[in-house]
């Protein structure tokens, strides 16, 4: 109802402010018996701190991940797994400064005007430093995929005007980590450094887009009609802070094409059903085929940036400011961890409430 | 669970098969003593066949909504309202042909993997035909939002290459149906009836897009951290038929603006707190602001198509198809009010969650 | 929200007032591919019509379940099912005369002051002729419990104070529908007809308890901590009209045992895991531990009497009335169907639920 | 799905086990501006080791609550209210001897069979420990609900065959904490204290009853037809260790009266409308009717006794435990704080669902 839980089976509820005392999560319905490793989910939460050290704002500690509950001997019990990430770093004085005002395209005024109340330090529950509940919970969810042969990554499609001019499917995954910008194809990754460097001389920021592939998903993941599979996918990327669109498979692209040229022939390859294209984005009438799932995640820019902007505060006096502190040039190189966190999430519900139809 | 239900508060439970008895729904968290214009229902209804009736596959029937509980004297109860639509011209012969066929990006093959069974008939669940329950209580939806000053206008943008070339600021929403493809402004939808009738003589079909406009939403509605309102306004798309994209605000075009260029300043207007541009498309932190909210979705061309088509059967034989019988060149006219409906629900279904929160 | 759902995998929404077009449900999450007895769903159906005619006040006509979707050629799809049964024999002008009085332990007052509107034809909403719809998928679920093996039971106990002498371990529980008050020790019966028939003379009615048993079950069936088994069954038998209170294993009468005299032993008996008495009655810490799950449902006497009662109408002025009409003595033996479809409904529920952590 | 989150709006999520780092919950739905008493909080915490001290066994340090989240200045925001209790007396070392048996009527052997691994040290999740969590969550209900005029007192009625000889209404609810036993009545009080004292001797435990008043309900919450205000608050006191029984009003005893004798006739007191007696117990069809609603909870006898006792180990052979370690004698002394706390969440709960349709 207040809307800090995600999933029907595999359910994470998300508490924490930025500037509080901890981020943490409780994961509901963790399938009993697995052995986690710890050391990946730790990765995970620190990628969420882009390797492009010079475009990106967060804190210096290494964030680590302390298990409360849920797990006995290295495995989940199938009981609640509860987790707590400390902000050892907070500075609440810092935020003083801001408290009566309305950032341009923050969530100031929302939050103020909804509960008639609002934690001012940090953005407080509206920081993305909320999404390090998500990575945990995904990490975990990644790992119970990877068991069941399911990979998910992620990658930067775009910033800005730079966009990449290859088809998914001859990317080397295995370079994504490689690039400081979480961009596969070098001769991108290299454009999109550049660029950056440009819009932080401005003092401002950009937008951009993150891809994400999902391979070797069973057939038949995903419920009609209101939880098709990429409805669930759509709620769960648009739930992250700065996410304006989503698409999946040929998405805004097929709003131009005919029906002979969009649609997905079956045929027959070694034994198993395939379809010759995939514009579907492995997804039919809600459900799994078995193909690649894609899907594009559109980002706006940050709006936290340096330049001075108008706004009033709340004595709706006119204002001008210019935001101080630690702040990104662009979130997508550090919103991939979490784009493949909440595609993880998604996809192990579903392939959990798949279970209860299956003898 | 089996994802039937969409809402929190004001819940629909859509059911009915393509060539079952019935079309129906149940909504349970209606308010009570709300007096319903019928009339108005069914007229809605009846928007799903397009006024375009050459480029249409509709049945000849009108719908009519029965309505078997939950309204006592004209008015809401605060019981479940629960309704039917009845399935009078169903043909079930017609289907036993393609009864062993996988059609091309249909949900054949994904149904019957998935349940082991399937009801062929007309696309059985998957059909389109669906929506009716929506469009039921969508209609419900957007009256007791119109009550308390809400509008809720979708018109169709884009169909193939034909785009509107006009801001929606400028469009005179009450030309939206008398459009025949629903399309307020006159130059653009005469270049789209002229594209649909070149797509039609190619036995071929075509995507678009539909936007939405919802104006005079009260600040506050939407619930951090997973169910923003344009998270749930996501899924409420994605959920119907041949959507493969949605984009709310300045959208996928924000992925390269600048953040001086894409922040909306707060300045105050006759004493109300407002923004000068609306890039965030009326939506902040995933709470509306109060300006107005509107979004894009995109859809996938129609996959019946009457152009020969490879696929195969359920013994894996390769076969072509041609697909016969009643079927429409381009979905979205017919899919306006499936969108106006989706967004009043969510939306109404949000307004009375607020409600829980306020003393 | 709104309370017309029970169940998380296998979902049923009840909807329909005792007066208006039909009574009916949708049941969500039933799993595909079952083959459904529906001569067995009408049984059970009119089984709410007790076999003791002359005690029942039940409507003449039969009541017949028609299915709306949900199954195709006789088998479950996966998709809703959902059913109606009509109102045939509903006489709304009956009732004007009791349209502005409040009738002693009815919901009349409640539901005004809860909505602010009523159907006050028959009780409305709040009509015990609402459980057809709990029948009727009581007795699917049933159906696929017997499958597995699960067999459930119900029966009367007690009426007024007529009370089994004997443990329901010792019962033939094949006499139960032999018996016209549905229980099924001969001579308790016979007692118990008796008494009614006293009761009735007086123009009055009285209470009684229904006991169930569960025979069976896997080990591992219910969730802690909320959602304990036992807690489950709790709230179900609780959601029937009339019920009080709901005891399971020695219930109220362990209160003053001693751990000594109460704990079940463990032990090992054909190479399986058995307790040596069974005072838990089948659940510990919420899940079943394979032996019989009994419990008890205790319900209050009839609210409609014959006899005078003083009350209100809505003008707040004192009023005599004698409810006429048909009226039961006494509820329990019609609602021994009642209490079997919820605790079927229940435990189909946790059957599927458990499922998700299976490998 | 999991079993550990109860709550329509008002939501507790349940974490931790006896022996692991922490108990803890997270409210979501939590009205935001509410100051909170926290000195409140901890005495109802405290209130759990009983005042009875020789027959409790509760650890020694005093349970501090740490509020992590949705707090800010000393008030509820409407975010996540996250909290953690330490286990800071934990000794798991304690354990190890009964990892590998099946302690009688206790959870080991359910749990495991469940999830095939079980945190075995002190019961693990199935650990009476984890209900610290309720009391803080239902301690900050209670203080909504007392801003509203609603107030929630427990008391224990009746240990093993020692039972309160008074009506509820007689009973000075000031004396509640005054009794060792938390039994109102001097003299009952001082039966029950000699009682247990026996009982302690025999190396045995006892069971017992506790009742609950709750006052100035306001009129209308609760929803037909499965969420029945009594219906949920049985599942709630069900979802409690060790309770065997719910009954609400005249319950159990209802069962053996008249419609004459039992009904609640309505009459007008200084203008509002009440029933002259009130054996619904303030709820009728599921709805509060503005008296006091009042219910009895059974307890069964602790499970862990020092008498010995036959029982099998994880290997199916035959072996005598005697538990070792702090155990009470009787529960109901330190269980009336929980059964206040599961009474507040949820008729808060109800009290925020029903603000759902109040315009």
């Amino acid at each position: 109802m207040a809307g800090n839980t995600i999933g029907e089976i595999f359910k994470l509820t998300s508490f924490g402010e930025s500037h509080g005392k901890a981020i943490g999560g409780v994961i509901d319905g963790c399938p009993p018996g697995i052995e986690l490793d710890f050391e990946k989910i730790n990765i995970e939460v620190n990628r969420r701190k882009t390797n492009s050290g010079e475009f990106s704002s967060e804190r210096n500690e290494r964030d680590d991940v302390e298990f409360i509950s849920g797990i006995f001997e290295g495995k989940t019990t199938g009981t609640p797994i509860s987790f707590l990430i400390k902000n050892i770093d907070a500075k609440p004085q810092d935020y003083s400064k801001i408290k009566d005002i309305y950032r341009p395209s923050h969530a100031d005024y929302t939050y103020e005007k909804k509960y008639g109340i609002r934690d001012f330090r940090g953005g407080g529950r509206a920081s993305a430093r909320e999404t390090i509940a998500r990575v945990v919970a995904g990490s975990i969810a990644k790992q119970i995929l990877y068991k069941n042969g399911i990979s998910i990554n992620a990658f930067v499609y775009q910033i800005g005007e730079v966009k990449m001019e290859l088809d998914y499917d001859s990317l080397d995954i295995s370079n994504i980590e490689k690039s400081p910008v979480r961009s596969p194809d070098k001769v991108t990754s290299d454009k999109m450094l550049k660029y950056l460097e440009k819009i932080k001389e401005e003092g401002d920021t950009i937008g951009g887009i993150i891809s994400c592939i999902i391979r070797n998903v069973p057939v038949g993941l995903g419920e009609p009609v209101f939880d098709k599979l990429h409805a669930d996918m759509a709620k769960a990327m648009l739930s992250i802070n700065a996410v304006k669109g989503f698409e999946y498979g040929k998405g805004f692209e097929s709003v131009s094409m005919k029906g002979s040229e969009y649609n997905d022939e079956f045929f027959v390859k070694n034994d198993k059903i395939r379809t010759k294209t995939n514009n579907d984005g492995g997804i039919q009438g809600g459900i799994s085929n078995g193909e690649d799932i894609y899907f594009n995640v559109g980002f706006k820019p940050i709006s936290s940036i340096k330049k001075s902007q108008k706004t009033i505060n709340k004595n709706k006096e006119n204002i001008n400011i210019e935001i101080e502190g630690r702040h990104d040039v662009c979130v997508v190189p550090r919103a991939v961890p979490i784009v493949e966190a909440m595609a993880a999430i998604v996809l192990l519900d579903h392939f959990l409430r798949q279970k209860t139809i299956k003898n």
